[in-house]
This record gives C-alpha cells, sequence and structure tokens, in this order.
C-alpha cells in the first residue's frame, strides 16, 4: 500500500493523479493534499479521498475548506503547510506537482523526509538541479519523472546500462504554431497561441509549447535525471505526440515509448514501476493514426530552444533566470502586455543583463528568480 | 571471451554475424563454421577467422575446401557435420542460421549440448517449438532472437514483467506488392515479387515478404519465444520498417525499437544482451525520412497470414505442413511454375488433405514435413 500526499492536487496533474489512485483503492492511500485556493475542488477531493492533512494557499482558504468539512482534518496554510504535506509522516510517495519555483522547497524538504518522489514540477530541477539530484543521492531517495516525455526516456532505459546511452530524442509537438514561418509569428495571438493541438494543459505551459521554451527546459531536467551532457540530449519535432521520447544506444538501437497522449499513463508509471498496472486510458491504435511526422528542432526557428541550451550549459543561476524571465513574459503575453515574438526577446535580454553565479545555494537561486522577475516586469521590450 | 560457431555461416546472416565478431575482435573467437556448398567464401571465413572445425554439405565441397586450406583444420560433411559444429566443444554460443526444416536437428543438438542459443532459423521452432523450448527449459539454455521483430520485441521487454504485457505487435512492410489489390496480384511476375522495399534478403524470405507468410511464421515464433497466446500476438503494416515490432502493456504504454534495416543490429544485440557494444551501422534519422506509415494486416488480402495463425492455434503437425507447403510452393512460382496467388491455393489445397497429428515427436516432425513437400510436388494447382 503506498500512502501518497500529492503537492498541487486541484491542478491538472494532481487531478490526474487521484483519478489513477481511484482506479486502484487496494493500492493507495492519500495521506496529504495541498493546493492554492481551489476550495470547491480541495472540498470535493478531501470527501472522496480523506486524507489526514491539507494545505491551502491563503488562510481565507484554508477557513473556507474548514467550514466545509465535518470530519477531523488538519488545515495548514501558505509555505509552512506545503512543507507540512511534503513530509507528512505517514506518506510513503509526495507527488510534486505545484507549478513555479515554489515547488523546489517543498520537494526538497520530502527528499530530506525520505519520501519517494515523483516529479511533475519543473522548477525544482531547472532551477535545483544540482542540490536535489545530491541531496536525493545522500538520503537514497529515487526521483521518478511524471512529464511524459521523461517518463518515456525512463521506461526506455529499462533493463539498460547507462554507458550503452548514445543519446536521448526528446520529442517535441511543435506547438500551436509549428507551421508558422518567422515573419507570421509576429502577428501571432494569445488565443491562435493557446490552442494546443495535442495536449490539454494550463495556459502557461501551452504557451511554452509554442516558443519550444518547454521542451528547452525539459532538456535541463533531462540533464539531471539522467546525468547525461547536454551533447547527448536532442530535440525532435513530432507534431502528433504518440511517440513521447526516445533513447539511441551505441549500437544503434533505438528504444521509443508511444502512447495516446493522456498523462495518467506517466502518472502512473512513476507510483508502480517497476510493475506495470492496468489502466483505463484509450488505447494507442497506429493503423487509425495512419502516419507520424518528424522534422528537426530548429534552433533558429526556436530561439528559446537555442536559450535554454545555452543557460543549461552555462549553469549556475542561469538556468533560474531564464526560467524566472519566461514566467514574466509568458505572463504579459497572456495579459496581452507583449507580442509573442516578445517573449524571447525579454529573456535574451533579461539574460544579458545577469551576472552569472557559480555554485548557489537554495536562497542564492531565489534571489536570482526574484531578480529575473522584477527586471522582466520592468523591461520595456517594444514590438518589433 | 565468447567461442562462437555458425550453422550457415556462408549465408546472408552468418556473413552478418562474422562481421559483428570482425568488429569485436576482443570479444569473440570463432570455433566452428558450417555451411553448404559456397568453397570460396568458406575459405575466406576460415582464413580470416581461423576455427577449429568446419562442415560442408556434400563430401566434394569439404574435399576442395581441404585442398586449399594449408594449416591443420577438421573439415566435417553433411547432417553428422552440422551436428559436430552445433556441438563443438569448446563453443560457448551457437547462432543457428541454416535455412528451411535442417536447422532443427543441429539446434536441438546444441541446447542438448548446454550451448546459448542465437536463433534465426525459424523452422527451430515454427515445427519443433514445443519439443525446443521445453528442452531448453530442461537444459537452462537461453534462446535469444536474432530476427529483427523478435529481436525488437525482446528489447521491449527489458526490465519488464512477462505478466504486465498485453499483446506484442509485429510489424510488417507489406512487401512488394503492399499497393497491390487482389486484382492486380493475379498477374503478378518473379521479378516483380523479388523487389522487396526495404530488406536485403534471399529470394525465398523476399516471397514470403510479399505474402506475409514471412510474418505468418514470426507470429508463430513469438509465440514460442515468449510463451504468449496468439491472442496476444497482432501484426501491423508498417512499409518503412523502421519500428521493428512493439510491444503494448496493461498500462496503455507501447515500447517499440526502431532502427535503420541492418541485421547487424539484431544480430550483435543477441550476441551482447544484456550489455549493448558500439556497432558501426547508418545511424537512424528520423528528421530525414520524414514519416512513418501503418495500416491493418487485413487476413482476406492475406490468406497466408490467415492460414499462419490458423496453423499455429492447430498446433500439432499442422505448422510443418503449412510451412513445408509454402517453401514448395514458393520454390515453383520462382522456377515459373506457379502464378503468385497458386502459392497459397496450394498451401491451402496441401493443408485441406493433412491429418493433423498432435504432440508429433521429431521424427513424425520429419515425416509430416516430407509428406507435405511430396504433396505439394505432385499437386495440380492450375492458375485461375
Amino acid at each position: 500500500m503506498k500512502r501518497i500526499a500529492i503537492l498541487g492536487s486541484t491542478g491538472s496533474i494532481g487531478r490526474s493523479t487521484l483519478e489513477v489512485v481511484r482506479q486502484h483503492p487496494d493500492r493507495f492511500r492519500v495521506s496529504a493534499l495541498a493546493a492554492g485556493n481551489n476550495v470547491d475542488e480541495m472540498v470535493r477531493q478531501v470527501e472522496a479521498f480523506q486524507p489526514q492533512l491539507i494545505s491551502m494557499a491563503t488562510e481565507e482558504a484554508a477557513q473556507a475548506v474548514r467550514e466545509r468539512i465535518s470530519f477531523p482534518l488538519e488545515v495548514a496554510v501558505g509555505e509552512e503547510g506545503l512543507l507540512a504535506v511534503a513530509t507528512a509522516p505517514d506518506a510513503t510517495d509526495v507527488m510534486s506537482a505545484l507549478v513555479g519555483s515554489q515547488g523546489l522547497p517543498p520537494t526538497l524538504a520530502a527528499i530530506r523526509a525520505g519520501k519517494k518522489i515523483h516529479l511533475a514540477n519543473k522548477e525544482t530541477l531547472v532551477m535545483g538541479g544540482e542540490i536535489v539530484m545530491s541531496e536525493a543521492k545522500r538520503h537514497q531517495v529515487p526521483i521518478l519523472p511524471v512529464d511524459s516525455e521523461h517518463s518515456a526516456i525512463f521506461q526506455c532505459m529499462n533493463g539498460e546500462r547507462k554507458q550503452d546511452i548514445r543519446r536521448l530524442v526528446i520529442t517535441a509537438s511543435g506547438g500551436a504554431f509549428r507551421d508558422w514561418s518567422r515573419e507570421e509569428l509576429v502577428h501571432a495571438t494569445r488565443d491562435q497561441a493557446l490552442t494546443h493541438p495535442n495536449w490539454s494543459m494550463g495556459p502557461k505551459v501551452t504557451i511554452d509549447s509554442a516558443t519550444l521554451m518547454n521542451k528547452g527546459l525539459e532538456v535541463m531536467e533531462a540533464r539531471w535525471l539522467f546525468d547525461l551532457p547536454y551533447d547527448q540530449i536532442d530535440v525532435l519535432i513530432h507534431p502528433e505526440s504518440i511517440i513521447h521520447s526516445m533513447v539511441e544506444y551505441e549500437d544503434g538501437a533505438v528504444m521509443a515509448q508511444l502512447g495516446t497522449p493522456d498523462m495518467k499513463g506517466p502518472i502512473q508509471y512513476a507510483l508502480s514501476h517497476p510493475e506495470r498496472w492496468p489502466l483505463e486510458t484509450k488505447r494507442l491504435d497506429l493503423a487509425a493514426i495512419g502516419r507520424l511526422h518528424f522534422r528537426e528542432a530548429d534552433m533558429k526557428r526556436y530561439p528559446c530552444l537555442r536559450m535554454a541550451y545555452e543557460a543549461g550549459r552555462a549553469g549556475g543561476t542561469v538556468p533560474t533566470v531564464l526560467n524566472a524571465a519566461n514566467e514574466i513574459a509568458v505572463a504579459r503575453f497572456l495579459d496581452g502586455g507583449l507580442s509573442f515574438l516578445e517573449i524571447e526577446a525579454m529573456i535574451e535580454e533579461v539574460l544579458s543583463r545577469h551576472t552569472p553565479q557559480s555554485n548557489p545555494d537554495l536562497e542564492e537561486l531565489f534571489a536570482a528568480d526574484r531578480w529575473a522577475r522584477d527586471t522582466a516586469r520592468r523591461c520595456g521590450i517594444q514590438a518589433g
């Protein structure tokens, strides 16, 4: 019986995790849940899964939940609440599915508490890769990927020796604008950018798919998760998102993991590994799909991908600055304050102003994160 | 250091095996080689790899080799020679790559002598699946697949539990006539049938690719190699032959092995398993290939595939009869004595005349094999 704590239980990954839990009542018990301000959904989750502890982002939301739950339940709040959920004493497994840099401290706390980590939060590795992986090693805690791409790579490494790997190939749908030229992108609108062809995701990730920043962040995560240099991590455009990623070996064999686009698959795999359990999802029917397409991920067409590789290679505080600048740029684009191509221009501008720092500790990472956000907010990028 | 004996060293698989050996001089020693009547090639191989024992099909060929080799070398002949090579005392591994039913007895002898088996000969499992697998179990001898499809499935099962498998998906190029209608096939010629789009293989296998009998035989091999029922083995047309085969698991994940069409890959994997070694082959470039296609393998379009499933399910002597009738039918087609569609008609006719026998021993299998060949040779199929 796995006893699971979920950081970010009302988000897309959190809900899918609970759907997986629901399909296997004999295998799971929900220990603790942490969410933001979605009181209605949290109340539904508490009633359905009866955790002992939950946490909400604000005292107001916490109070609203308390008032609607009749049975005894510990309700914590804010950053402290996240840490309490991440280290809930009876939890064996932690699903780290918060959005943004707030996900890093509780994930690190969960590692130090010896919990098995199921990682969906990108910032944990993009910002804290070096610290997180060395702590995970020290505490002998496995970090299992939940992203479909990293899960695919992880599955393709089953029973293989790391030294036999030639390279990882992370597939990218190419997002909403994959068939647009750079010239056409000048006039790309918010609504056009939010129409992702394959996956149903939040707006931030959907924009990151269109810029390929999403893939850039995944390349950085892969570097830490699988402990391989950037030269051994490639990106390939594959519009159908059926091959979730691949591993090429020294003998020329390429192992790939395929499936319908449904996050329940990777989520369950992280939880069931090294076993596989039955899962109710749409089955892959390649004959019905008929064809799969592939093309190169051109760094000139996708400057965000290029910047991510450069930031990853630079290391230190640079990936943190890239990520923070991207978050602000995307938020400003979603608010109508930036055009689509100004996202990459703003990130480039913030990076150019940054003085990189090597071997930062957690405080220094968060200082760089704040600096990048402030700089991005004040940055006077103009449409061009 | 692996010490290898090769049954069928001058054939396509045998030569590729020696190319793999040549790439890894520190890992292999060639103990013994068996071939048919290709004296020139055998002399070249003996000089390059210096085995202690070889065998040729006839005394004449054996004598011709003896006369051209200056150093001491044991040269055996015929069926006895095959058994001697298969059980060469210092060999640790046997590559079973003879063509046809003659491959079964020496492979069985190698199993009983405790050699690790690398299996390319189809008849070993199509005819003798039940006997061979139970002997392999009894002698705790691993049977590693060398066919690209079975190697792919084997690789896709790496680190997985058998009970988690939902089904195997064997890919088929569809052969030379994959875009022809049944009506057009009436006039298909020998030369047209011999033009395989992807793989360079012998004429028999190339014709079997066009009828999909090849795939039917592979389905039967997969049934024995992986100990799964026919209901869990499917065939999918995939013209590019880039995905070599797949395994679908209970959680909906599909693992696939991809590569350029080159038999050295599967051959080396059988020899290197569970490791992978560097191999000089053309690297897979999916962006350059651009697209992969898939369609259903229609049993009405491919009656040979249907007959193979039926024969496999019937068991006993029926697969042996199917295989023998197919060999004669293909030989008669290649000689110009049958039209393309008469291949399937002849097999159907021979099967209809056969009285199946359950749990046959080796002698009974060979009796059924001879009966089917005689019946097929005398069978008065007429074009229609």
